[in-house]
């Protein structure tokens, strides 16, 4: 896309230094993933008033986003939308750090923040407990939160956020929400100022001394034992009216199942690739 | 289990402010979440020494323990475990910290982390997107993590997480480590001082206004769409050679498939029974 960076340049905070093969900085796999993921997991910390030095983790629903052009593709996105009650601590939190008497927050653009998005792909068992593993995809990013007070992008990020958990739902609810909904729902935009991703997809690494031991290699059995996400059949609520699932909620499901269950079929296929 | 608090006191940092009726407390339910998932996610704020206002998160493999009652069942256990590579950076916090000018840190008893494990349960779809959810179960825990450095509590601790893995994997392995691996390892235990857990598992919500709309009920589908993880087929490494998958690894793959499938199952029924 034109003006805009496809990698992320790896800074001191995003470089990953163990494993430096399973890093990724570019825009593609980590948007990608956040997105593919149905839980975020967002960490800040509490307050910049008093002194506590824990950081704390949200589990959120959340996704990549790029409202000034919103027609681009994943390539571009820029940010993370995240929302919450307008009254819950951690979307009060960048009011507070703005108004903050501490400078360390109140000149910053916004509340720091760092997101995690991960994908547990399976096990992998090596002949050493050293050298076991799990086969995953993660994605971390650090960003600036703030809120989002142009009504036009708050609905822009509620529309995409609403997407995120099934593609095209937002056309299909009760839509625009009202004054009190908007009123109720903080949506925060988090600039993205540093990301990294961490992939592992393959079988075992095992230690020379280990596979020069054929007694023990007959005793313990190396591999990966594949995981994913299965989504089942659609259950109506009570107060539902409509007499059968609509494809494109029949389709998430199905086009869900086909990724996860092909992409474990992939890295299966690596391990037994690496037969050869 | 005697002198042991079976539920973790709701402090400022860890009472649920939102939907309280989610909340819980005890034991047996945060220790149950954090050892059934098989990924955590750690925050932690990387440094002492510079004014880095970003917490980070990694994902990580973990589990409760409890090393001065091995025994005890899951109610008593006060400590989770992690590991990492001796040379990484979250690896050689506690040691920074504990060396640090900054008294903040090095005059408390580790270094303060954040621990969330979540299991994604389903999306729940409602009439507007305001009231779309999530069905989860969800644990944060805070403590303080410090470097294990008791050789028999390192090796507990590098069991029960290689079994929390796959149970009984450690004694399928080649075992004890060997000394290289010993270094090469860090184990942390993570003091627990607070914990929270959220659980959402029923059908949706919806506004009165909206259910009174029965020509947008007729077009607007609602309901629980489920998720659970799902264990493929073990695919055995290039250097394996172990004829059959054995059978704690078979049963593993099969007892977890029972449990995810079986948990969205009640949890679907609770959406169905909503309509009696």
């Amino acid at each position: 896309m034109t003006g805009v960076a496809e990698v992320y340049e790896p800074t001191e905070r995003t470089t990953v230094n163990r494993y430096k093969t399973r890093a990724n900085y570019d825009h593609v796999t980590i948007h990608g993933i956040i997105d593919s993921c149905p839980v975020l997991h967002v960490s800040f910390n509490p307050t910049s008033v008093d002194d506590d030095p824990f950081p704390t983790i949200l589990p959120m629903i959340g996704c990549t986003g790029s409202y000034t052009s919103p027609n681009a593709n994943e390539t571009s996105a820029v940010s993370v939308y995240l929302h919450g009650h307008a009254s819950s601590r951690f979307m009060k939190l960048p009011t507070v750090h703005s108004e903050s008497d501490d400078t360390t927050y109140s000149n910053l653009p916004g509340t720091p923040v760092c997101i995690a998005a991960t994908h547990m792909d399976g096990v992998v068992l090596a002949l050493t407990p050293f050298n076991h593993s799990c086969n995953y995809r993660s994605a971390v990013v650090h960003g600036y939160a703030s809120i989002v007070t142009d009504p036009a992008e708050k609905l822009y990020a509620l529309r995409i956020m609403t997407d995120s958990l099934i593609p095209s739902r937002w056309d299909h609810c009760r839509v625009p929400p009202t004054p009190a909904e908007l009123t109720a729902t903080t949506v925060l935009r988090v600039e993205i100022i540093g990301a990294s991703a961490k992939i592992r997809a393959g079988p075992p690494g095992n230690d020379r001394a280990d596979l020069d031991d054929p007694a023990m290699r007959q005793r313990v059995w190396t591999g990966v034992v594949p995981s994913w996400v299965t989504w089942g059949t659609p259950v109506p609520a009570e107060e539902n009216m409509v007499q059968t699932v609509p494809d494109y909620i029949s389709e998430f499901v199905k086009g869900e199942n086909e990724k996860g269950e092909g992409y474990a079929t992939e890295i299966t296929g690596k391990v037994l690739t690496s037969k050869k």
